[in-house]
């Protein structure tokens, strides 16, 4: 069996990706087609030992495909994504639009593929730190019993696209030649700095980005009375995001039990020899499939508590990965 | 009145400080004395408007001045902080060889000055990430009543000295000519990278600087049973220590009266409008006195629980600044 699959937004980080996963994985495509935005359609791009031309990505555009999936804004895909439903195929959708709708699964195929399987057309990948911080705690939450989550996120600029990821890379130089650096892709130089600020302030005071891994986490391990907070920041890493993470268990914890129920879980290499000084870090999980934990240690702030250190690559656990396996749950179903 | 200071260690990047810091606060130096390793000594330094020789640092070295400020390693302080203040001058120490001795005091000056005036000549400068998060936590403490304290840091190259300061800057512009990273001050490249590693592993999978955080914190706001848990974490930005501080206290909590707490409070700034992009960066506070605090919000997590991020320059208010404003301390009294 092999499927025809649509790419929107196949131009930008995680386009990009997508293609290389697709065909790094050897996920069966039998047709390709490439959309875009209008700026784009016309381009050729070579992908999957093919030459496919960009076509603008419109609601009339998804006909006879089996996969749509969307690397793009929420805005077009909250306009797109019912538009290749209706026209018969699931549409796989990276932004955060659908997330949080009842109607719409969201999937990490290690933790919950059988809601992938529930679908009525779209499919919804979670937030990427979202995705890379539960790949470590869904199985000790399994094992313990997660009841509150504390997170504090160290996110790579890939999270904000190709111009960001450059624009490090461009601050670098400029400031190893002692000259004044480039400043737009964030509101402050990003390069020898940390902004604890990662996507739109909300009136409570927390951002859109820290909402989005508290609500995430509740509906895709399903305890929706998790307790949970968060703090959100970029710091100068390309690729990979990591998460400082203090978990509060209903189950008494032991570390040597963690570590067993991280080697024994799918999708998540344990990096923990703390003697060898082996612990994950971002620039280790860049352009890694798996993701790494390590550092467990009981928490001294709580009775059942565990802290650890999380690192996987934004682009491919955070996004374009986990999409290509959703679509291989439902390939295999 | 003024005094006759000597500074151990007066090459090494805290030791720069203190001599910057000196001068720019006018501290009252009749006589200024400079002390280093064998390797150093012979070395000329102007300094305070004098070009003073460094000598050996030995026991019998101290006689006749009043303060001896120690920027040296742990095991030198330990050896010869005694001999200092047997020679009748006080020993302000910034290793953590004497931190957490009950006959000697840890100071932070907007915090506990009066532990400075009951010294026995031995007085000890915290752990730079405990001062820098205790800027901001102690005026939430005196207002709510702290009980449980979970901190992960985000922690500039500058507290591996100079070396590694040099070495951040050289692996940036070795990746911008797309060279190899020469590695040396850290077991990995730190440029574009997060290392969950600062000082030595303990058997309980914390390290050395993530108990120095939890200890400190009790000694010094004087709260010994303080439910606390850290992860440090090493960070490619040259000299600001940051730190995302999830903090529950005893008494309700309100985002309001935290803010006025920061704001009434010495040696912090309060830079906190989500609405003008503006909360507190370690680019913004290095070569800064005061320390920033900002993105004050209900902690989701705690019933009284507060949320926040400090950021702070580690040379200062973390080392140099936070020792001369000990000794500022005592010359006032």
């Amino acid at each position: 069996m092999s499927y025809k699959v649509g790419i929107v937004g196949a131009t930008g980080a995680v386009g990009q990706e997508l293609l290389s996963l697709l065909e790094s994985r050897a996920f069966p495509v039998s047709e390709l087609k490439l959309f875009a935005s209008a700026r784009s359609a016309g381009k050729r791009i070579e992908a999957l030992g093919r030459a496919v031309e960009v076509e603008e990505a419109t609601d009339s555009c998804f006909g006879g495909l089996d996969f749509v999936i969307f690397a793009a804004s929420g805005s077009l895909a909250k306009e797109l994504c019912p538009a290749a439903a209706a026209a018969g195929a699931v549409a796989i959708d990276n932004s955060s639009a659908f997330r949080m709708d009842p109607e719409v699964p969201l999937v990490i195929p290690e933790i919950n593929p059988e809601a992938a399987r529930e679908h009525k057309g779209i499919i919804a990948n979670p937030n990427c730190t979202t995705a890379i911080a539960l790949m470590a705690t869904y199985p000790l939450h399994q094992q313990f019993g997660l009841k509150r989550l504390i997170t504090s996120t160290y996110q790579a600029v890939s999270g904000s696209g190709v111009a960001a990821m450059a624009e490090l890379e461009t601050q670098m130089g400029q400031l190893s030649r002692g000259e004044e650096t480039t400043v737009d892709a964030y509101p402050y130089q990003i390069a020898l700095n940390a902004l604890p600020h990662v996507d739109a302030f909300l009136e409570t005071g927390y951002t859109k980005e820290e909402m989005k891994i508290v609500n995430e986490s509740r509906k895709i391990m399903g305890i929706p009375d998790l307790i949970a907070s968060c703090t959100c920041v970029r710091i100068p890493v390309m690729r990979s995001h990591s998460v400082s993470i203090n978990a509060e268990f209903e189950r008494p914890v032991s570390v040597e039990a963690a570590r067993a129920a991280i080697e024994a879980a799918p999708g998540i290499d344990l990096v923990d020899d703390p003697e060898a000084l082996r612990y994950p870090m971002p620039l280790e999980f860049a352009q890694k499939e798996n993701c790494g934990a390590g550092r467990f240690r009981k928490d001294l702030a709580f009775e059942n508590g565990l802290a650890y250190w999380v690192a996987g690559d934004q682009l491919w656990k955070g996004a374009a990965l986990n999409t290509v396996q959703i679509a291989e749950c439902l390939a295999e179903s």
